[in-house]
């Protein structure tokens, strides 16, 4: 078998086998699969597409181009969320204390943030002293002692994802579903997972701009889940305007801690407790969703969740005053506010010009070599169906820099539609697929 | 423009401006344009297509990757002749010396042969001393001096096609009509021609396997020639059996040497005359056809075309002698003939397992770094309506190697059919494109 004859088959549409898969894997990780010739196979795959069959066995080759966790020895459930990115997404900073408050074990590990979408690992980064970057012996014993560790991708896990990814993002490949859903499921299943939830994010600040598209996207990660027996659970939710009330690394800590002292905006307590009440469902935790609902409430209340929080922080040598004394996270030198020219009712917070926005002031990386300004950003954001008077502000912006600031606020101009008319708030969690 | 934008339009199934294909083809030669996402794009151009007017546009963009020669100063016409590849495909080398008899200037840059099908520089270097590596300026004061020239492909010709077509070659991205046309037409273009006859061949020994493939590509090329102001007429040609009698290098030379004697096989002295001709009419000496052909047949039978050979051979530092004596060309140390086993008519002389069992002789490359050696083929061939007695010789094999000997008799075994009832000879140009 050469590397073009793998490649001529699917150019002509035909279905690969799954040595065929495993030959093309292997040899992107050995290189005897050149660069170039993994980059016209990966074209021919977005345009002639790929079986179910095909996208589990690539998903299975990623996973296994690098180590799969053995958890084994740890006594709890092990179950992991992924979201496809948002803007304001802090889900998992939440999550993951809560769902280890509950009795899983949550081997968490996330991405940075690109664009106009953050990364868990930037905004854990802004609580002084926080290390992401522990050794997998670290990362385990963790586990095993406080059930919940959060880091960063490593080297080990999938590597030949590492290395397609990195291709992909700079030949027009990324936008194919079973490259997607192989991306993101061998990472996941490599972390040693009894169960899975995704939020597939749909609308202007998300990945897939169409619900059709997420829908497809989800149901593929889904089949894969069932295919190498993780059980895979996919929540399909709005992000036409941004999660929360903050955009920004600190801004968005905060905003978690107080979801972790049950205080914190609406959408983001609703979404955060039906994820972690599926997760705590799929380790067995719980019979159903009104019984797993009742413990994440539970935990929530009774601090727990938060003290779980307060054990990472520590485990991840981080400073765990932060809790109690938020200006110990690195906060920008100036604020102000934006108003409202009229009164009336928030139609739509667009969550695109938002998170570009604050990519804009420094929250993000517009390419992967930019470094993050961790107390930049925008917060206090109004949400739809809020009412505001004139000139009430419709959110706060956190800033540096005079320029960066102005370049933000000509985007926030066309961010908000203010009407007379009253509006009800948008369902976020718009369908569920098992 | 990033590279990642031309490619995206191109997956997305959209036509490229030519600023774009600019663009791309100055990258490839400049570096910008990484192996990795020309590959890419060539599988979307592959899978996507590309209309006339962008396969005019990279064609142009290829040529003016280099240098465009200018043969302006030469008061003659120049006319060149190219063809997609057979087995025993040898009329380059007589045709080149009798249109140049004619008086045209005939600025030929020639391949070397892969797998099946044999190349001109090739067998050139079977003559002792031939030089096909000549200078720019070499070429050109021989061009001058006596009106042709055949020199290999240099690197400052169209240096983009080489660089594409190597990736090509490795990435199954070969099999593209535009991509074929804008390769083969870039080079030629590049010579500063005034009019060029193609030989597209169709069949089991050329690269097109059926006529309406050949057809489709000789209609594009033809297109191009058109839009590019140089004067296109192309040949479709049968290509199942090899043409004339001998497949192998000194073999071919020899078999060349009686054509220019006016002594060659009957289905290649034609096609030969015919391609001829027709520079003849596209270099405006002869108003048509029939007045072309006469002129052609007059510098055949003169001597005048052999005359040019000798010309060509001292000029470019080989030994002119081997016209007169066939023996200073290098022969294999043993032949044998494979004879027929039975009594009747030839019905089929299949082109694929003689090329192949010449090539696994020695006389072809399966890779493209493997040594030529020069001596070795099969003459003698039988052709379709001869007539045989049981235990007549259907060819000759010359070889070396006793055990690459046997591998090619298995070949032979399968490349002869011969039936009871009388056949007659196959047309072998069965049309013409202009």
């Amino acid at each position: 078998m050469f590397p073009q004859d793998v490649i001529m088959k699917k150019r002509d549409g035909l279905a690969l086998t799954q040595a065929e898969i495993i030959y093309f894997i292997q040899g992107v990780v050995q290189g005897y699969f050149q660069d170039y010739q993994s980059t016209a196979l990966l074209m021919a795959i977005l345009l002639n597409g790929m079986t179910d069959e095909e996208t589990s066995w690539i998903t299975e080759a990623m996973m296994k181009s690098g180590e799969v966790m053995n958890l084994q020895h740890i006594p709890k459930p092990k179950v992991d969320k992924h979201s496809t990115g948002g803007v304001g997404d802090k889900v998992s900073l939440i999550l993951a204390p809560l769902a280890a408050a509950c009795g899983l074990c949550v081997p968490m590990i996330s991405g940075r943030g690109l664009g106009h979408t953050g990364g868990t690992l930037d905004k854990l980064q802004s609580i002084p002293g926080f290390c992401t970057d522990l050794s997998q012996d670290e990362f385990k014993q963790q586990l095993e002692k406080i059930g919940v560790s959060m880091i960063g991708q490593t080297s080990n896990i999938a590597p030949a994802d590492k290395k397609l990814y990195a291709l992909r993002d700079v030949t027009g490949t990324v936008e194919s579903i079973p490259l997607i859903c192989a991306s993101i499921m061998s990472k996941k299943l490599a972390e040693g997972i009894d169960g899975l939830v995704l939020d597939v994010k749909f609308g202007q600040g998300a990945f897939m701009k169409s619900f059709e598209k997420a829908k497809d996207l989800a149901q593929h990660m889904v089949a894969i889940g069932k295919h190498t027996h993780c059980p895979t659970v996919a929540f399909l939710t709005d992000m036409n305007q941004p999660l929360g009330k903050a955009v920004g690394n600190s801004l968005e800590m905060i905003e978690s801690f107080e979801c972790l002292k049950n205080k914190g905006p609406e959408d983001l307590m609703h979404i955060t407790i039906e994820l972690t009440a599926q997760m705590v469902v799929l380790g067995k935790l719980a019979s159903d969703m009104d019984q797993a609902r009742t413990l994440v409430l539970q935990r929530l209340q009774s601090g727990a969740a938060l003290a779980k929080m307060r054990e990472i922080i520590q485990a991840q040598r981080g400073n765990p005053d932060v809790l109690d004394n938020y200006k110990l996270l690195p906060m920008s030198h100036h604020h102000q506010d934006f108003t409202s020219p009229v009164a009336g009712y928030v139609h739509e917070v667009h969550a695109l010009p938002i998170g570009v926005a604050a990519m804009i002031l420094g929250a993000g990386r517009q390419s992967i070599k930019d470094t993050i300004a961790p107390g930049v950003g925008i917060c206090h954001l109004v949400k739809i169906g809020d009412q505001v008077k004139a000139n009430d502000p419709l959110c706060r912006i956190h800033y540096d820099d005079e320029h960066k600031k102005i370049e933000a606020w000509d985007l926030l101009k066309n961010a908000f539609v203010i009407r007379p008319e009253p509006c009800s708030k948008p369902k976020i969690i718009q369908e569920i697929l098992s």
